[in-house]
């Protein structure tokens, strides 16, 4: 156990290293000196600690000739200090300037601080200035938000295999939640028994707020789950995620309790043959639009295009939602590596609604998905 | 029924209607031509309308001259128009700019959009500067944050009545926790016991993540909910928050389980006597660090000053940490109408913690706690 355990750590320890190594080669490449990582979830990324400052700053910064350091609330830094980062960490006190501590800690780690690569995405504009004030003749044009969507775009085995555990955790939400289903429970007493069953199994995280919707509910779009309850012969939607280690799954399951209308049935067919298309046609060259019109072609096809509302699918990872966005116009080759969901969806407005999603990575073979329950049609009996 | 919907919303217009003319005031005030709110909490705050956009852009725009309009992702329009907001809601689609089209927008509504004042402390740099190059002679040197930060200190009464419902969903979630404590139960089966019943309650949110620490646990400040499980004669320690209408609760009860250590006992009364002074002695007028100070010195003339780790109290509202702040160092003077929370802790490492809290709102006779469990030391039997 203890071994297994230190295993682990160390694998994560040099993962971070990895993706630490590859901000800072990018630096050197652009003839940049500082990289000012502001975005939680990316300085969890780069340095292996998670944690939300609230109003606080939290924040890396990664040189061209120097070693990284961690800065944090003065609250934070022993945890920083035990987490995988491997280099300084520095903290702040409430009443003190963080701003001028930071750039206290930048002057006695290296002389060169003049071209600085900011989280524009992320960045505030008042830390912006703050930054800029304490470095008043420096420049920051350069933008490491694309560059970091880029390098989380290529996931390595040991997320993937991250992603697969959470994948694991989401396909037992469905098993909860199959189990719960008869008439007269309502949507939110649904969502409160599979989450209850998941904190039993030790995920205290979901990743978005657990969709729950019963016959006509499936075609609203918005609109949390409800008092309604499921009722005979009617389609049901589930769609939930789970958080693992900071990494997030996201499946979408739509089963019949009893015998539904025909209309029902016949939008899940042709929803199914979306999906099971597109994740068969979904190999290394295929562009994210070419991807999204194999799904659409076919529900348009049936009549439903219309109907199939949103994009095919989106990237996941550190992020419910991140790179790649399957959708019309997007004319990026997917590769190996790659994680994101494919999610074709039918809703018609006072009859039903039907998704069904998985997420996955892209290999040299194909789509591998994430999560492992059945698509073809169950069907619970009425009870 | 119908007709107290009716009222509830027609209430909730006219209190956003009031907020969205002190915004307007503040730019003829300031003689500032257009407001930029992008902080969804506080479009929440100014328009009604709620939403997370995730990565793409939600706004309010304010003019000192012209009215009022939404901006949002397409597929949010309906749903903004539906919303308590009363005037113009506009989209934009995936693939287009949206800074071009709220250009469009904007120069179509007033000739003055030369003064801008942006939410510093929440518009990324990414979009200052998009907006920026939208309106190239403008300047954006005026912060909205520093003034709704003051605008949302103080609560009507239409927001104190919904926090006094938040606060008793949180005392609902002490009744069921108290109930389930029994030898043996994890931590996190606790947080899954009051969550469930949360949600069969129709409380669908938390304010942030339940934390049960039992024993010497509760004296690590850090680490959510774990496997470690209740065992006769320790504290153990609650603290959760739910949201509701978009206002958070927030509070933390001690109970004993059995008869903990004469120790263990004695943090509880010296912390009990510090919360109860410290709500007897919160009126107008006296300071944030004045109040600090008078529940830092029972702890601290105990010998428990240096286990008392963090501030006394931090305001509440639409989140779960706003102004004002308990803190050395805080020299605002308490007014009727704010919000905060009174919870002094003492955390011996290896023995036990405690923290007792309420969030309330001071009014001109003192402090009204949102939240009502008793807080004298409830004894569970052992069982």
């Amino acid at each position: 156990m203890i071994m297994l355990y230190f295993y682990y750590h160390e694998k994560r320890r040099l993962q971070i290293m990895i993706q630490l190594d590859k901000l800072q080669k990018w630096l050197q490449d652009t003839n940049t000196d500082v990289a000012y990582i502001s975005d939680p979830v990316n300085v969890n990324y780069f340095s292996g600690y998670g944690s939300d400052p609230e109003e606080r700053v939290l924040a890396l910064f990664v040189f061209k000739d120097a070693a990284p350091f961690l800065f944090t609330p003065q609250l934070n830094v022993e945890e920083a200090k035990n987490s995988e980062f491997d280099s300084d960490v520095y903290g702040y006190l409430d009443h003190e300037n963080p701003f001028k501590i930071i750039a206290e800690r930048i002057k006695e780690r290296t002389n060169h601080f003049e071209k600085w690569a900011i989280e524009k995405d992320n960045l505030s504009v008042f830390r912006y200035q703050a930054i800029k004030t304490a470095f008043p003749t420096a420049s920051f044009t350069q933008d490491a938000s694309r560059f970091i969507e880029q390098t989380r775009l290529y996931k390595t085995q040991q997320e993937i295999a991250i992603m697969e555990q959470a994948g694991a955790d989401a396909d037992f939400a469905f098993e909860v939640a199959f189990n719960a289903v008869q008439t007269g429970v309502s949507e939110r007493g649904l969502v409160g028994q599979i989450e209850y069953e998941l904190k039993k199994r030790g995920v205290m995280e979901m990743s978005f707020d657990t969709i729950v919707q019963t016959g006509a509910n499936a075609a609203n779009p918005h609109g949390g789950p409800t008092l309604s309850t499921v009722q005979p012969n009617e389609l049901i939607l589930f769609d939930l995620g789970t958080v693992k280690n900071g990494y997030m799954s996201d499946a979408t399951r739509t089963v019949a309790y009893g015998t539904p209308s025909d209309k029902a049935l016949d939008i899940f067919k042709v929803c199914l043959e979306a999906n099971l298309t597109a994740m068969d046609k979904a190999k290394p060259g295929i562009t994210a639009a070419e991807l999204d019109a194999v799904a659409r072609d076919i529900i348009t096809k049936a009549g439903y295009g219309e109907y199939f509302n949103h994009r095919l699918g989106h990237g996941i990872g550190k992020s419910t939602h991140e790179f790649p966005s399957l959708m019309e116009g997007n004319d990026m080759e997917l590769e190996p590596g790659m994680c994101f969901s494919i999610e074709p969806g039918i809703y018609i407005p006072g009859v039903a609604g039907v998704r069904i999603e998985d997420c996955g990575h892209l290999t040299e073979n194909g789509f591998v998905p994430f999560t492992h329950t059945p698509k073809e049609l169950k069907t619970i009996a009425v009870h």
